[in-house]
């Protein structure tokens, strides 16, 4: 028995096939190159028909896929809105990948409901019953399991935590991401740096080393650790918002582990322990010693892995009758 | 087949019998009247013995038995932390109530478990999947079901809400009982009330009007009723703190229903359309079009109502074999 799982993410494909212990039997990475709309369906069926004949060709068969997209599944329509994928705000993948799956189950399924999956199958949370994944990118959103199951909310979009509200009073500027994301997300940070830049010309530190106009994230950590003030700043303003939302999750949530991943973690891996104290301060007191705050284990591999872990569980449910 | 539901609070314990469709069939309160540690356990137990009895008199036998208890249910010891009863740290209640209901299963639970319970069943969260229910009383607490599961946590802890941290930099005073709870529990705006009035001696508003120290929650609401620019002040403050903490309690669970109880909504009931309002500016956009706020439909039995509820799934789980 294989699996397959499917990463889209903004600019590439991942396909992976597991075994059902979850090991990765074999893995190929597929550029989109700016591609829109159906093209970027028509690559994912055309490479999972190529896993699928392969792994069939080995006597290995494919008998469940899974797929993390990076916006909301919507599970009842089977389509998928995507921000990042020019085309993709009501896409209709489900119907699309069936034309190869066949008979073959296919789950779709957010990012973050992956990440988290990922964790428990193979990373981080292995064993968890209860766990959250902080994802941290160009926006912030979080995978969280409770009692074995995938929090999913009403309508598929639960774990918007990027819009979690920490800083009063409101600012009409959050509205375009949420005020954690407008402060602690990669392009957060890449903007706080931006407009301290622009709004200070006398400054010449690190920052603007080398750049004519975009600072990237990257730029502010490595400003940061070449000990420039302001991306010092910045850095450890991004750390008490990560602090004060991790203690919130911890409150809610009393979870065993909190996971770190994303591209910022990544960089921000090495902050875990300031987050660590900083969440103490905010959280319940007696959640925030029983849970362990932790980078993300399988990095980059973290979606792919979900995605062929809830291939498995979709194809247990559906042999239960559920 | 009748159910029996018990909410223990601060000052009195209700007992109801149910039947399977909800219906209160009988109700009682008794006052706790300053009993402490075992005395209210045996308050607990002989008026559930009488219950029962008078049930099983009307040919009516309870099958169940539902316990709410303020603060937390330790489900595997069977023991219960609630910080308002003295000697309370960690009661036996499970073996206490066990020599009285004999082979009749016992569930216990936390008060705000029950609270969302008992609006699913009978009240404002009717035929839910995923809601919210937000406690103010003295503290604050969350009721949550996510797919028709209470959210428990690891460790039974899970909607520590009145820790939430809303209001950077984090200052000492908020360790007593976190960031949401400081501002906004029926506490929390008494005492601002109370130091504002003992910081400002020329003070000669509303909340000082036939006091001689001790302002109640109520009092401040009674001000702000009059017109009291301090009072109103406060409560404004209040939903300020309610509108963020609800908005990220939407944008995590994306729940259907969003509802307000405990003692404080009561007459903060009325400001949910402004607390609506707060919360509009700082959720994920989709998710807060996508929930109804409202007030607890059950008042002061959805704690009692919960659960019966409870009891009656709890021994479905049992019939079930789970």
């Amino acid at each position: 028995m294989a699996l397959l799982g499917i990463d889209l993410g903004g600019t590439k494909v991942a396909f992976a096939l597991f075994d059902d212990a979850g090991n990765i039997i074999s893995k190929q990475t597929v550029a989109l190159d700016n591609r829109r709309g159906s093209e970027v369906g028509k690559l994912i069926t055309v490479n999972a028909a190529v896993m699928i004949a392969s792994a069939g060709g080995q006597g290995d068969h494919v008998e469940a896929v899974g797929i993390s997209v990076p916006g909301i599944s919507k599970r009842d329509k089977g389509t998928v809105w995507a921000p990042n994928i020019p085309g993709w705000d009501d896409y209709p993948l489900m119907k699309e990948i069936t034309t190869v799956t066949e008979q073959v189950p296919v789950t779709i399924e957010s990012d973050r409901a992956c990440y988290i999956s990922g964790e428990v199958w193979k990373g981080s949370a292995s064993g968890c019953r209860d766990a959250v994944f902080m994802a941290v990118g160009t926006g912030i959103g979080a995978g969280i399991i409770a009692k074995w199951e995938i929090l999913r909310g009403a309508h598929d979009i639960a774990g918007a935590v990027g819009w979690m509200a920490l800083s009063r009073p409101f600012k009409s500027k959050y509205t375009i991401c949420g005020n954690l994301e407008y402060y602690a997300s990669g392009e957060g940070i890449a903007r706080q740096a931006a407009d301290y830049v622009s709004k200070h010309q006398a400054y010449d530190g690190e920052l603007t080393q080398g750049h004519r106009g975009k600072i990237s994230t990257s730029d502010v950590f490595t400003a940061w650790h070449k000990g420039d003030e302001v991306a010092t700043g910045i850095i450890q303003q991004a750390v008490e918002f990560w602090g004060m939302a991790s203690a919130n999750l911890v409150s809610i949530f009393n979870p065993e582990k909190m996971i770190f991943g994303g591209g910022v973690f990544g960089p921000a891996a090495s902050l875990i322990t300031e987050i660590k104290a900083e969440a103490e301060k905010w959280a319940q007191p007696i959640s925030i010693r029983q849970v362990v705050f932790e980078p993300s284990k399988l990095g980059a591999d973290a979606g792919v892995t979900g995605a062929g872990y809830l291939a498995m569980k979709h194809l247990e449910s559906i042999r239960q009758g559920k």
